[in-house]
């Protein structure tokens, strides 16, 4: 409602510019019930492209029989329109999914890795420190052909198994993804029970070893906390934000709960606040619409919720 | 998920406790479309008072033309249970609703003005100052009767019809109710467009004229950001918070849009940073799940909307 754009707050670390990493195409609908058409993933994908968001994460080259919602991984990522200025990285969680989507002309992957030894083991079958192991394999691989690495580390506010997960946890595990080589760590909050003071925390300890710069946070909206948790990351310098499209994807951890952040609501914010994302908001907000009616399912963002005359 | 209570943030002001004003009966069903059964309410309010919660605004003395959800005002509060440790406040927005609030039982009564003087018009019709003059009016037959009257102010944060309202617009409204008596005043963000940024400035103007015990905040969820705001207010000494149970109430200006922030999430944020409510929370939740199910509308409760098994 104010006019104008209000000045950043003072005090806050860092420039204006806030990156949007979209993570609906991959995150968002591997973790949603029904399993979507490919020609609707490149439509969405398209559309994402198409709102000046500099990062949509594509999709996954995983083992279909673990997640049957991305077996069509090769071809969404041949099939989408590239446009010039967005990068579109996929996730490789081993040195197989890599070639894969090397062959299909990915050119950024992403790995996936955990703060918590329990969710290690059962998301992805190893443990951490096994977990690292197959990740040199895949960085190795990636240097090979010059391609950047992004590193995810899920569970940085709390374990689903665990509970509590310690500062000193994610950072250790952020700081050996970076010394790897990833270009980029960003900190998921996968079950969403964090809040501002353990994203404080958190981030106080990740920040002694990986430069504020090369950080990200993914924050689940489980319990209505995502953006007062982001919030809370641009007071410490983070500039780079993952979230879902109208809230895709639900959280498998939590029956009924709602998972990622909706990215409508987190550049609606940003830009009350005063930060650049050089988002279309008004664009953005009919993506969410057009795909969560596609999937008859409720729009997860709030601001997706108003009636188009309000928009 | 974290085990045993966190500390509270380092350099919060003001103490560990805050208190809750539960508004769903009042606030919340008064915006909800449908007329809500007398008994139900009654039960409503039963359940809530039995939860911790040591404020619940049962009702609302104004002309049923004006508000046909409000309109069995005196039953509700002569059919309700009064738990000792509760307190009841009506709000009486004239000296004729006073008295009939009076005549019910009343001990406690609130007056609603606004920081907007286009949403004045058009909500009380009247504009501020002709509002003061009325109030003025109910605070003299309060102070006769030894009533306590506690005062709201709508549009704090911005205005649907004016756009931005400045703090010092907010910080004039709220010290002439103080002025005048009331023992609180209620700062609400009626279209839940602030941010932290603009909660901190309005509370910057506002904590200079009135004391910031005397405070309160009273924020809507609707783009997603009332937690935020909530903590920023926390951060300033604000130890009291308005909420209402399922995030009862819509907003009658934006359609399809939620309204009220849900007392069940706030209480969990509460909880988690370590801050003390004595509000029973799962108990709490089943409230909200009970009335949700009977208005056969969306649980507004992030953390009502879990599956049972996991509170």
């Amino acid at each position: 409602m104010t006019k104008g754009r209000p000045p950043i707050r003072p005090g806050a670390t860092g420039s204006a510019y806030v990156k949007i990493v979209e993570v609906g195409p991959r995150d968002g609908l591997q973790n949603e019930k029904q399993v979507v058409a490919t020609a609707v993933k490149v439509d969405l994908i398209n559309r994402l492209s198409d709102t000046g968001i500099p990062v949509v994460e594509a999709t996954s080259f995983v083992s279909p029989k673990w997640v049957p919602q991305m077996a069509d991984a090769s071809q969404v990522l041949t099939q989408i329109h590239r446009a010039p200025r967005v990068s579109y990285p996929v996730l490789t969680p081993n040195v197989k999914g890599f070639h894969a989507a090397l062959a299909a002309g990915a050119r950024e992957v992403a790995i996936f890795g955990a703060a918590s030894e329990s969710f290690s083991l059962k998301n992805i079958n190893c443990s951490i420190e096994e977990s690292l192991a197959r990740f040199q394999a895949v960085m190795d691989e990636a240097h090979t052909h010059n391609i950047p690495v992004r590193g995810y580390v899920s569970c940085v506010l709390g374990c689903p198994y665990e509970g509590r997960v310690t500062p000193d946890a994610v950072a250790r595990v952020a700081q050996k993804l970076f010394d790897m080589g990833c270009y980029e760590i960003s900190l998921g909050d996968t079950i969403g029970v964090g809040t501002p003071v353990s994203m404080r925390e958190m981030l106080k300890a990740t920040t002694q070893v990986v430069p504020v710069q090369r950080l990200a946070v993914h924050c689940h909206d489980t319990y209505g906390r995502a953006l007062a948790n982001i919030y809370e990351a641009l007071q410490h310098g983070v500039r780079v934000v993952d979230s879902s499209v109208a809230g895709l994807g639900g959280c498998p951890y939590a029956k009924g709960a709602t998972g990622n952040v909706a990215t409508e609501d987190v550049v609606d914010m940003l830009d009350k606040l005063g930060y650049i994302t050089n988002v279309d908001l008004p664009k953005l907000v009919k993506v969410g619409q057009f795909i969560s009616a596609h999937l008859s399912r409720p729009n997860g963002s709030k601001l997706g919720q108003q009636a188009p005359s309000k928009l």
